[in-house]
């Protein structure tokens, strides 16, 4: 690698070392049934299991920890749609700071309950009339707090990486390495971790990103080589990973590394998550099932091949998880 | 140990070597919210992920792996509820055998589907008014197919054991040795198996069965000493350990070595399910889930300690998942 990445697998490694007892080792989970009828090799990384239900943890804390102590008495401000949200909150309680979350009008009521349990603050925008950038400009400007962003930032890279560094060292315990990894893209912080933790440790590792029909910025941005915006007002039941545009952090890695982009249908990913329901005994959201989804529907070819990905949350309504199951 | 016990844990360990590329090593989970909620810690052993969805395929495969080549000609029946069922027949598969199930005429639809999907012939009949034992000596007697009992056979016990074993070993991969392990008792033969690791290998942990308010056969025949069944025409929620009454096998174990039965309600039941669909993000089935109920009303006090427990299965259809978490 040529080019400077806004964070490297040393630095992952390190946040992996400061997670230790903050971040579970989530499991990664295969069933050779589902294998048999696949025809492949297909695992699991179950950070639905994660603490607060979902990857996002992992990159919040690692902001929050590597904080001066006065960085953490000013507190975290963030925007989120819901589990960068939890993820933050309990990161703030844990090292003795606050947080306040924009959060889009939006959101599932279970999401924003269970934010405010965790000690957040809340404060609402309208997703289609609003930029949460300008909320959070001004939240910052007037009580001094910290961004700490879903993904744009390189410690929030270095944690979330930490998901994918985990996902390779259990891959290659259990005698193999993927050769490809699927990566549910909103942010695309995740994405670009998970392939900066393979190009430099399983460089034959091919790694995508993986997004909703209509949610496909990065996809189209890659296609483009450039940064490209979803149109305003588009709907998608994957409400985790339904992000407006790549960001100026992530997009340059993973127009880098990535080997492509994989979109898959709201439908595909309904049946994705019974699948999950099914045959691995998992509540998944719908944003964390879009890989799964992609190689349920053949998006990629994982006959005679090991093909992993990220099941990245399990925050959803009961109501809603059984709406879209049924 | 004075008295000789149908397994040991030194047959539990073999069984654990020839399981081995077989069954799965499933996760122990643990959720640090859930234990500060608690006020101690909790343990999952998430036999809900194992291969074919419950723990039953560890005992089924480690029976069939045992048999000459000229049993597993003959090959295996068995009475199962439905999980039993479904490791069995994948077992029967795996050795090359094939596997005949009798199975009540009301069990779940997806259960049976599920069973003839893996190439095993189902036997019918009506729970209340024939008795299981009846049909299968007739099979027996017809075609020369061996029993494999979901519990009642020591190598049965020897593979259930494996689970409780794993547990052990986990748990202490984490630093620490359970002072209770809370089994869902059907037949009893996890609980006898668990009852028996524990002993052998850790003497200071308690071994407690938890059954069904209606279904407490295990809990009073503690009391009486001796085996007492279950009234005739009962139901609950529960149908995995819906069982009549300890068996010949399982029950001196248990007698001779737990510390003591818990019994649930049903309601309790659909509260765990509940409470592992939100704070977990696993998929169980009620029988699965009464040591997490056990835990979680109050049963047994984890306050300071650590309690560890079996998600023994998550074979429930969608639609009876959503009526009971609803």
């Amino acid at each position: 690698m040529t080019q400077p990445f806004p964070t490297t697998l040393e630095e992952i490694r390190e946040a992996g070392l400061r997670l230790e007892g903050v971040a579970l080792r989530t499991p990664v989970i295969e069933n050779p049934e589902v294998n048999e009828a696949l025809g492949g090799r297909l695992l699991l990384k179950a950070e639905n299991l994660q603490r607060t239900g979902a990857f996002k943890i992992r990159g919040a804390y690692h902001r929050m920890v590597r904080m001066t102590a006065e960085e953490r008495k000013r507190g975290a401000v963030s925007y989120s749609s819901g589990n960068h949200a939890l993820g933050l909150a309990r990161a703030a309680q844990i090292v003795g700071s606050s947080a306040v979350i924009v959060m889009p009008s939006d959101v599932p009521p279970a999401k924003r309950d269970a934010v405010r349990r965790m000690g957040a603050r809340i404060v609402t925008y309208e997703r289609d009339s609003e930029a949460s950038a300008d909320v959070i400009a001004r939240i910052e400007r007037e009580t001094g707090r910290i961004e700490v962003p879903p993904s744009a930032h390189p410690q929030v890279l270095a944690g979330s990486g930490t998901a994918a560094l985990e996902l390779l060292e259990q891959a290659r315990d259990l005698g193999i390495t993927p050769d490809d990894v699927l990566v549910p893209c909103g942010g695309g912080g995740l994405t670009a971790s998970t392939a900066i933790v393979m190009a430099e440790a399983a460089p034959g590792t091919r790694v995508f990103a993986v997004e909703p029909e209509l949610f496909d910025d990065t996809c189209r941005s890659l296609a483009a080589g450039h940064r490209i915006a979803n149109p305003v007002g588009r709907r998608t039941i994957c409400d985790a990973i339904m992000t407006p545009i790549p960001n100026d952090v992530t997009f340059p890695v993973n127009l880098s590394l990535l080997a492509g982009g994989l979109i898959v249908t709201d439908d595909e990913v309904r049946s994705a998550m019974r699948f999950a329901f099914d045959h691995f005994k998992l509540v998944a959201e719908p944003g964390a099932v879009v890989g799964l989804a992609a190689v349920l529907s053949g998006r990629i070819d994982i006959r005679g091949r090991t093909v992993a990905t990220f099941i990245t949350g399990g925050n959803v309504d009961a109501s809603r998880f059984q709406a879209l199951i049924a």
